[in-house]
């Protein structure tokens, strides 16, 4: 299993952010790093999700599941989205329940992508 | 190469839609596939890419590519739609320069995600 929990870095999520100082997406990541990620899964930094404008974002992806992308987070959300990526994680097919995802899971999906086709 | 363009058929993308009629979603879907897929492309149904609020919507993604989800779609698209589609298939590694690609994927990105890490 390989569950990648990729972070934008680079979200400002609309705030002006002084020279120096990390950005929001910095400090999502950072927190989500801090807090430790799920068993089997990792935590990615990643620069620019292209969902500027319902920053910070995070994608949830793993080899042969649906990829989930997530927007409107913040440094609050942390236990919530680690918890729902260890519902996918846990998920035999990546597919969690709808009633067992977090809240924000079910009310902030920016987009979902099917499993690749590899032939 | 196997570069499938996914298409939510189900999406509504804000419409009332009449019992017994297509949604906006499914037009886009038979429109593009009317046209036909580019060379070394599929054009792949899929029942809800959950970007409801900024429908029509449709997902590009290849083998260790990064895949692309635009929104805010039509009909009326569709040219540009498979432009994009093959710019993507014929670049490399999926990246397409910036000003190559169709406006509506400048302007029109919900979400996009790297490839997948598959060790």
């Amino acid at each position: 299993m390989s569950v990648s929990l990729h972070v934008c870095i680079t979200c400002r999520a609309g705030e002006t952010v002084a020279e120096g100082t990390p950005c929001p997406g910095t400090r999502l990541h950072n927190a989500l790093v801090a807090a430790g990620a799920p068993e089997a899964t990792r935590i990615v930094p990643v620069e620019c999700l292209s969902a500027c404008s319902q920053g910070c974002a995070v994608a949830l992806s793993a080899p042969g599941r649906w990829s989930y992308v997530y927007g409107r987070l913040s440094e609050s959300d942390v236990s919530e989205i680690l918890s729902g990526v260890a519902a996918y994680a846990n998920a035999v097919d990546g597919i969690v329940p709808w009633r067992q995802r977090p809240v924000i899971f079910r009310k902030q999906s920016l987009a979902r992508i099917p499993p690749l086709v590899l032939a």
